[in-house]
């Protein structure tokens, strides 16, 4: 009897809505999604300021109030611990916690640079140095991944927390037309005809314009 | 026997490093500590195009590597359950693990502005707007925090994740001489003398001055 909801906010801007509706629907949770527009009363200064009812993705789960990929997917993994969000192996779901933080605090560049947008495709894209080397990196976690647990997804045969961490960052590079070695142009592939991430994209090909971009990047 | 190293950067300019030094300390984890400097025969660049390598903080526990903060406390939350990195209440835990998710991916306007410097001091510094709504929300979260769980750390009597998520922040706020109110400002003075933090200040003070700040902010 546990009511679920899920605020998020653009299903085609917003990276870290994806994130938390990929861990909320991988965990196996029965949730409603609640989509935050910015034809809402709220202005977006008021959205800037981060006050934390406005802080996306939310979960309300029963009495408990999550905020944060990161912590939804801790709150989740000991709510379903059967769904196995993570690695159940110490030393690989200590690498899967590593990348995870990783893409949570890091590659500034390449988010700056190259915003998720899943309608989009700019063919030839340039990029700048500083997403080049964010990219090197992303890779590298691909290959590394890849070598030591034999794919198709990052940690095997079936997603978890750094699959969905690194989603968004798949789509930028369909969006972006980044040129990726074959190991993580697979991968890549492997993401974006996930069932999941089918379903989101086609859910954000239908969503109103108006939901305009409200993606905190937090 | 299980050999423990924590790789750091700068105790003075480096507060991903401050914050996983804390979180070893508190897990009770018996580890040395491996500075690395602006001096060794690596480059800015290449520390810059993040080798996995020079990720810190990074912990090497037997066979285990893990790096960033929230990755270690998740490994040494495991492994070491007993010293209670996390608040043992599942609703106090999910709180400190959105709040603990929002420094770690947030507020990079005051990171950018106020870069922690523990040997400055910087009075009447002036604040741009950007800086100034981090410093607001941060101050709802240690009030919020404070009333619920009645101090004196953010989730009462003894210090936890969050804690050492923010213990940077404090340091910023006295380096910067930013005005506090009232509970933010007890808060604050409670972690400038929190025993470990002193412990890390005056290891700071006496570090030699080559070690120039190595922060890669993620």
């Amino acid at each position: 009897m546990n009511a679920a909801t899920l605020t998020i906010s653009s299903r085609n801007y917003s990276s870290w809505s994806l994130r938390g509706w990929l861990i909320c629907r991988m965990a196996g949770l029965d949730f409603s999604t609640e989509v935050l527009s910015g034809d809402d009363s709220t202005s977006r200064a008021e959205l800037l300021h981060l006050s934390p009812s406005f802080l996306v993705p939310r979960l309300r789960h029963g009495d408990i109030v999550v905020w944060d990929t990161l912590a939804i997917t801790a709150y989740l993994n000991e709510t379903f611990p059967e769904a196995q969000l993570l690695p159940q192996g110490r030393s690989e779901r200590a690498h899967c916690h590593s990348i995870s933080g990783e893409m949570h605090s890091g590659f500034v560049n390449l988010r700056s640079a190259l915003p998720m947008n899943l309608k989009a495709f700019h063919p030839g894209f340039r990029l700048f140095n500083g997403a080049k080397a964010d990219i090197e990196r992303i890779v590298t976690i691909f290959d590394d991944c890849l070598d030591r647990y034999e794919g198709p997804f990052l940690f095997g045969q079936t997603p978890c927390l750094a699959d969905a961490m690194f989603a968004p960052v798949c789509t930028r590079f369909r969006t972006y037309d980044v040129k990726l070695p074959p190991g993580a142009t697979a991968y890549r592939d492997t993401i974006l005809h996930w069932p999941l991430m089918v379903e989101w994209a086609e859910a954000a090909a239908n969503e109103p314009e108006e939901i305009e971009e409200l993606d905190m990047e937090f």
